[in-house]
């Protein structure tokens, strides 16, 4: 959402030596870049400074240079002559913990070369964030944990450059967006106190490193940026989301919520931010149910119920036979079912409505949404009413944390200008459904914006444009975190925002509840 | 002579995290920092981030850091916990072409711990300035070059360290100081273009090094500060010097000279510097007479020669007999030959006042200073009129330097507060002796004081004082350098200068010449 005003690369030419004009040929590139950056502050490695006599020469004082920032400080990353036209490149990394994309960047033109996606390596000591924690505990196991991620990075920007015919030492900046643990991770530091009161990350701001002091195979003299935190629980890639979506530059209040397991919302405009960060339980992000999975083929994401006919109609990803449910799927059909009267406001199966889709097993209620007939597997799949459940406290605890946070710095719904939905996962939820269910407020449906993978968005803005890099720090220190308090406040909201949409409908004028179903079976 | 007015090792003590205040463990210590140190940056390496958790929760929240300072940037070089009472040691080193001196500093104390010295190993291959560069022309001989002075530092650092219970780990913080080639050749710089038109140094502010990147085996995140210099022959020895002298922050103005093969001379005070170079000629470092040689035991250091009795009394180092002559005994003896009417004022000698100790061989007169009898070889001990012209020659290019410098920025030698005399050949020149061959100008006695070795104080300087090191960037930047031209001008002032004391007699009234000896033989 923002334009590239100034590229990495700047190319010079130095007026030559001479014996009225005697700098040294380091000083006389440095002054040269002092006025074309204006800055007092410009650093260069001692490679540099070696090699610089003989390529100034070369280049007959006409050179192309590859910089970066460190807060105040100019790094001169690179030096070639200003004939080479060899392709300067970037690699922005979104390092998730299930999932991590790299994508290749011209660092001088502000282009896309290309993108690649891998699994997140680590995943094979551990599904999540607490589990690679623990993986650590005692032992120092931290190193490994470090290899797994920077083997698999070092393999696969190999393989990225080489589809797009370029080689690893052509790859100068780096910048890596991604959760406060898997930063950690992939620095070698000590995660142990992350998850244990008072939850202390090692480092709130790591700044810019030598890739090589992290063992990343690219060129020698390159930089990695890692996006700051705020703490434990809101990250780079949430930094590097409120860079992407221009939130904190905006004159009008915004939100934006990256929605998953925990759920991270900041809410502000260009004069101030507040965040918070809560637990919003697994079932969105489709880890809970019995048919949950991740997004992938034959995974239902779009649900329609007709009312008049009481025909399904299914939605699957590559329009394969179904073979589960995701996050944003369950979402579509709890609202669904919810406005064609299958489930009550509290979320309760309507056995007269549902008919014969609903079955007892052991005591609990199923209902069918793809018959064994139809899905891939031949066996039925269906959703538990603790499956139901488990979404609406879900639900439930996203719409107490926005309501709080909003609450808390005196603003209404209404005053928000822009919704952001943040997160590959976010991109997927339909609004609609989510506002009918009572998840998200009841706004106009072009308040919403998803924001697609606005992490990698974010950590590509820094290697495109110098301001970028310039307003992450800054977007850090203006963030006000709220550590939320479950106390009484937080549970009454709660127990209000268990129903659906929520005991008080009024704030939900948009969703029509079907007539006959007050509270029943 | 100055005060350190702060140390680089600094104890603080960190506020707990809590619940309400989880700032990261980094970002704690920095802030605690960045407020001690009244500064907005710190930067930390990466396997100090890796150290700090444990460390923090070990030291209990009471740490000890060991910071440095790379232009507006503070550098966090080392953490220890508050208990630990190791010292924390630096070395500072004076680079000299023929001779190093490491100095081993408390930097908690800034107390001198222990001093050594060796020669420059890179005496092998060349004894000057000119013989190394060329010695690495044509071949990438630079790395054996560097490798020569880094092993022989590392040999010496490890010695000074045990001499004083320490171990090479315990050295956080190296300072080194030395001509700009020294300099080069210590980096692995390119030094080829600094003896060549336009004479360009590969690099003018080499800056704060971290050592590892330079081979020193010293604590492995240790940072060395390599002096700057002003341009091929304005090296970092003499920032160093004036750091040390206080010159640039006189009211009054003054002058700053270190004599040697080359004449490096600066003058000013708090408002402006001006500095010059220009060669010599080696007969001031005793390169040139038949029996110069560098100071040692048994070299002639003083000579008094009684005008009434023309009894010679001989100082030699370390009273050993006679075994040659160094700079300052020879600018000794030549005053003597002239005061006594042994010389006249064209610098000839008077063979009627040399009587017997004058001989002629191959047509060239030879003085007697040391007869066969006395001397430590065996053999006499004499001095040419060669000799003696070429000592003139020296002493009336550095007076021309002098007065062309001086009439340059508009003043007179009588305008000068102070006049510093620096270097170690400095030291042991006898004001008095150099006035009266005209090669200083004949200011009051008071007005003369040798710094001794200034390249080692100043060099000691940057790791006892915060303050020193934020001067010498300044001092550098504010120096204006006048090329010499050798014009007519240069050469009317040089050829009046050839005499003794000078042509204008007035000049030197406290120099009483010889009543006989106008000019004959």
């Amino acid at each position: 959402m923002n334009e590239p005003t100034c590229s990495w690369v700047k190319t010079v030419h130095l007026t030559p030596p001479s014996l009225s004009n005697n700098t040294a040929d380091v000083d006389r590139l440095i002054d040269t870049l002092k006025s074309a950056l204006d800055t007092d502050h410009i650093r260069i490695d001692l490679d540099l400074i070696q090699s610089l006599p003989a390529l100034v020469r070369q280049g007959e004082y006409h050179l192309r240079c590859i910089l970066f920032k460190d807060g105040p400080q100019w790094l001169l990353v690179g030096i070639t002559t200003g004939r080479d036209d060899r392709t300067v490149a970037g690699i922005a990394i979104d390092l998730g913990t299930s999932r991590v994309v790299l994508r290749l960047v011209d660092l001088a033109a502000g282009s896309v070369l290309g993108e690649t996606v891998m699994d997140n390596p680590q995943i094979t000591v551990g599904p999540d964030v607490l589990a690679r924690i623990h993986y650590t505990d005692g032992l120092d196991r931290r190193t490994e944990l470090q290899q797994l991620i920077i083997d698999a990075l070092n393999t696969r920007i190999e393989q990225l450059c080489r589809n797009c015919h370029l080689t690893p030492t052509d790859v100068y900046l780096l910048s890596v967006a991604g959760n406060t643990t898997m930063t950690h991770l992939f620095m070698g530091l000590e995660p142990r106190f992350i998850i244990r009161e008072p939850y202390i990350p090692a480092v709130n701001r790591p700044g810019v490193q030598k890739t090589r002091d992290l063992g990343l195979m690219v060129h020698p003299n390159a930089r990695v940026l890692i996006f700051p935190n705020i703490g434990s629980y809101f990250g780079g890639d949430l930094i590097a989301g409120i860079l992407f979506s221009g939130l904190h530059r905006q004159e009008e209040t915004g939100i934006l919520v990256d929605v998953g397991t925990n759920a991270e919302v900041v809410v502000g405009n260009h004069d101030w931010l507040m965040a918070c960060a809560g637990a919003a339980g697994p079932a969105l992000e489709g880890g809970v149910s019995q048919m949950g999975i991740m997004a992938g083929p034959g995974v239902i994401e779009r649900i329609r119920i007709n009312p008049e006919t009481g025909r399904w109609d299914l939605g699957t990803i590559d329009d394969q036979p179904p073979r589960g449910i995701c996050g944003s799927g369950m979402i579509d059909l709890a609202a669904q079912l919810f406005l064609t009267g299958m489930l009550d406001i509290r979320g309760k199966f309507v056995e007269s409505a549902c008919a014969d889709r609903l079955k007892k097993e052991n005591q609990v209620y199923q209902l069918v949404v793809v018959p064994a007939s139809r899905s891939a597997s031949g066996q039925a799949l269906t959703i538990s009413q603790a499956d139901i459940d488990s979404l609406i406290r879900s639900k439930a605890a996203m719409y107490t944390i926005l309501e709080t946070i909003t609450s808390h710095v005196g603003i209404t719904f209404n005053d928000l200008a822009t919704f952001y939905v943040a997160g590959t996962f976010g991109a997927f939820i339909d609004p609609e459904a989510a506002i009918a269910i009572g998840m998200i407020p009841d706004l106009p449906l072009s308040t919403y914006r998803s924001l697609g993978n606005s992490s990698l968005e974010g950590a590509t803005m820094a290697l495109t444009s110098i301001d970028a890099v310039d307003e992450i720090d800054r977007i850090r220190d203006r963030i006000t975190y709220l550590e939320l308090n479950v106390n009484q406040d937080f549970m009454n909201r709660f127990s209000a925002a268990k129903f659906l949409p929520h005991t008080d409908h009024s704030r939900f004028p948009s969703v029509v509840i079907p007539g006959k179903n007050a509270v029943g079976e």
